[in-house]
């Protein structure tokens, strides 16, 4: 493999794996800007994701210049350093398979997986909200809550490479059960299916709203009502956010980082999930000296931390 | 500074600074027995505890050779990087105090601090049970609950230097208060006075016991009485393991280690403790690729967890 003096340019693929759809995009050096990029709809559940994961990488791959590596993210449970995928649910055919094995024969270029909470938070590290901090804690909040944790400049990811699951945590011990089947985790209090729940809750225990038992509706709706004011749906955010800064207090108090960047759809809800937050965050954390300058900031990256991560994990070899 | 070829053996001075004792040591190279010892009463709330300290020091100073570094081990908060002590509870004349720079002015080598638990996960690392690992968790239950964690062979401190701190971390929001006096610390739930709070509250509910309310007993008592087949006993081990299972299982998904390392008091209760330990950690974990081929075992190094701590941190330089 010629290093990037004798080849000029570094190129590096990253690919992005989600439930809905499969990214790949060549970079060259540092330039987080690809030159080329593809999206296509993983039909994840269909067979032959792999040839489909396949074409899009070979839909990127550039004609005249040697790819130094390849950098997939993928969802969960997996083994970054063997690169098999143990068991994602949203791809039924991926069990234990050895992913990074079988594109490495096909591309003849080596090949890195990871977990795509962790390598969103190695993208916002490289290139986004953490740039500039050695010790960054990633959560993003979504339908789940996934983690990713840089220490010093490496990227947490533990002894089986399943480091990091930051949603469950258990922060009430009994509390209501999280989508992973077990009791009281942060996902469980503070995802936007928690939020939800909540309210479908206390609708049924007769609380008043103008969001309705039995008509469908998510987080975003949640958030709607209670910017129009709606007092149950306010009080959903706000339960969520307290549980936040409960589990963010005992995260600063486990790996006291200078940096907590937030992702994902929830996220986005602003100061109605964030003042209830902050305002708990700083009720738990039991000494103030963890707060000293300590940023805290919503993701800078969008879609794209996914696969910059993979990117940076590319780059990193 | 002459390196150890020119100088012959390296020589190491550590010390553990406890709210009793004040102990110093004198290793060379890689040994973890000590050529010199000395163990002197800290009388900590008393002035010129930091002149008992130099002189403690002095005792074990080698003649002939020349010291490479001294390392510190010290209860809490501190700042490692500026080897400040913050503020420990036992030392009321130490606060803001910059103890290692007061010490290398007069000894002329450099000196290294770190807080107490984290260097006990150091030096179990280096010399006790978790050798040949690189992914440790050690927890240290006793009065309190503290933690130290080795992240691929670093030992994680945090950007304050105040990482790890695994006892104030929320296993039951709204719970018991913890000695710091924020609720549902897993300190609160399974360290000596946990266990001896919750005896305390079932009597005065009119639990039958061995024990007494009104007759000072500690968590040994506790252990004694259970032993002897008390019922309420037995249960206040029972609630603190399950608890300690619970804390457990949110580590090992948060760090992913191959080892957990148990010191301190509490921990040599044996299977009182243990047994209803495994069985909730093994309930609790989400996913049981965490436990493969996972250590559990109690730490190897006794009270010379911390010296040997600090043993490793000054040869770490």
């Amino acid at each position: 493999m010629p290093t990037s003096i004798i080849a000029g340019m570094s190129t590096f693929v990253a690919v992005d794996i989600g439930g809905t759809h499969i990214r790949a995009a060549a970079y060259q050096e540092d330039n987080p800007t690809p030159f080329a990029h593809q999206r296509v709809r993983s039909l994840a559940k269909e067979p032959g994701i792999f040839d489909r994961l396949v074409a899009t990488i070979k839909s990127v791959w550039p004609e005249n210049e040697r790819v130094q590596a390849i950098g997939m993210a993928s969802p969960g449970p997996l083994d970054p350093e063997a690169g098999v995928i143990l068991a994602t649910p949203n791809i039924p055919a991926w069990q234990n398979f050895p992913l990074t094995n079988q594109l490495s024969q096909l591309f003849e270029v080596p090949v890195y997986l990871g977990n795509d909470a962790n390598l969103a938070a190695l993208g916002e590290w490289k290139f986004g909200a953490g740039r500039g901090h050695h010790d960054v804690l990633y959560l993003t909040i979504s339908t789940g809550i996934g983690g990713g944790v840089i220490i010093r400049d490496r990227l947490l990811q533990g002894f089986h490479g399943l480091a990091a699951e930051l949603g469950h945590v258990t922060v009430l011990a009994g509390g209501p059960v999280c989508s992973c089947g077990y009791a009281g985790h942060l996902e469980a209090l503070a995802s936007g299916p928690a939020i939800v729940r909540y309210v479908v809750e206390r609708l049924q225990d007769g609380a008043a709203s103008s969001l309705h038992d039995g008509i469908k509706f998510n987080a975003r709706d949640v958030a709607d009502a209670a910017s129009q004011g709606d007092a149950l749906a306010r009080e959903a955010f706000e339960r969520a956010g307290e549980y936040l800064g409960i589990g963010v207090a005992s995260f600063l108090h486990i790996f006291d980082p200078s940096i907590v960047i937030f992702g994902g759809g929830v996220s986005q809800s602003g100061p109605l999930l964030f003042e209830p937050f902050e305002t708990s965050l700083k009720k738990h954390v039991f000494n103030p000296h963890y707060l000293d300058n300590l940023a805290i900031t919503t993701a800078a990256l969008g879609d794209d931390a996914g696969l910059l991560g993979a990117l940076a994990r590319a780059q990193m070899g």
